[in-house]
């Protein structure tokens, strides 16, 4: 491998994790999981919905109040109050409350819809909050990984997220740990010796995007192992991902 | 293959494409550079800019007239008013101006930085401009191949777009062909037995974002091969990635 462009990269999901519950050891579950299907210098997608589960994460609604606010917006769209409650506690800022969609800014300082609560794939009256700090949380993972296996990985922790101007969601990481998110490019020349402008791919997000065609989301795939992709090593973070608040324009 | 989650997908860089020049068969040039790599039921994700080259969508800037308004807001940032010029040109709608920063709506209805004109990868004085017709362009490219090779493929034309709250540039879907560019899982069950909500995957995105894992942007891949990923076959377009006016709480 010489870098990005030169050879193959497959894309593994891992089967047969079992249901996880509050204080279970994914890296534990992962590895029975994938066996020794995991090498040196892979990349390890995690859904953050399992990151949440194993770290208890998990809130249950009948424990909830909703404050008159939620109260009267959710009423006015059909939904939960106590998930508009909830919504906005993961919150720090709203960005967009319009139609029945809230838009906000986490604690963490990701924009996405409805605080990145979500109901799906947990069972009862109970909702999923996003891992307190998905940094720490695929650090975690790495970290575990390699006491149990030996080996050096990146680890990504992903979510799906809505997008400005375009319809569907795509994954994205919310958590990087071993690896640098960003391919910075610029200063360097195209083949025809013309410096290269606006170039900084987000290959992190790139990673957990591709991840997601062998996950689905249905399908009980809750990591993937990204095999012969040549990431830059590095200390790098999911957060460095989020725009700063003094440059983005569309706050 | 039963489905997204089952099995590998596997990501292959289409190298040694010569440089394309206006009029060229891209079709040609990739069925003789990828040779008989291609297979019944890949996706193949081409970069625009070859696309762009071969429609002859190349704007020499010593023909380009800048207006006052492209002269004025190009002297204030330090920017080529010809540049600034062409991107007005390219587009329908500003949707930030800003800080030396042009987001606009094109003519197609991506919002994108500069409305996708681009001066790298590009020998001369001269800038490239997104295609025409970039589903047209991705039709053109699956007929040809079904042509020469007999086989059924998917197409997706892609571009690096910047996305809002977000840092750094990730690979979408322009123009798709042979395929349906959004997995709707609305309605289907998660393994608890609740609906899945907010669950439109824009997989097209994902296929171009999976695709840049292995281009690179200096390494002069210009297109991508996918294989085993599931994809929904039908007359989908990259128009269906844009969000209806009337929806989109960021215009």
């Amino acid at each position: 491998m010489t870098g990005p462009g030169s050879g193959r990269v497959e894309l593994l999901p891992v089967e047969g994790v079992p249901e996880v519950r509050p204080g279970d050891d994914l890296a534990d579950l992962l590895v029975g999981a994938a066996g020794d299907g995991i090498s040196e210098g892979d990349v390890l997608v995690v859904t953050h919905k399992v990151v949440s589960k194993a770290e208890g994460r998990i809130l249950d609604l009948r424990e909830v109040e909703p404050s008159p606010f939620a109260k009267s917006f959710a009423t006015e769209h059909g939904k939960d109050p106590r998930q508009i409650e909830v919504v906005l506690r993961e919150s720090r800022r709203v960005v967009r409350m319009d139609r029945g969609i809230i838009i906000s800014e986490t604690h963490h300082g990701f924009v996405c819809a409805n605080a990145g609560v979500d109901a799906s794939n947990v069972p009862g009256d109970r909702v999923c909050l996003l891992p307190l700090d998905p940094d720490a949380s695929a650090a975690r993972i790495r970290d575990s990984l390699r006491t149990r296996l030996g080996l050096d990985l990146a680890v990504v922790v992903s979510d799906s997220f809505g997008r400005a101007w375009r319809t569907g969601i795509t994954n994205v990481a919310l958590g990087v740990a071993g690896m640098e998110p960003l391919d910075d490019y610029r200063g360097e020349l195209d083949p025809h010796g013309y410096p290269l402008t606006a170039s900084v791919l987000a290959t992190a997000d790139e990673l957990a995007s591709a991840s997601e065609l062998v996950a689905g989301k249905t399908s009980g795939v809750p990591a993937v192992i990204i095999r012969n992709y040549p990431y830059q090593r590095g200390p790098g973070t999911g957060q460095q991902l989020l725009m700063e608040p003094g440059r983005d324009l569309f706050r």
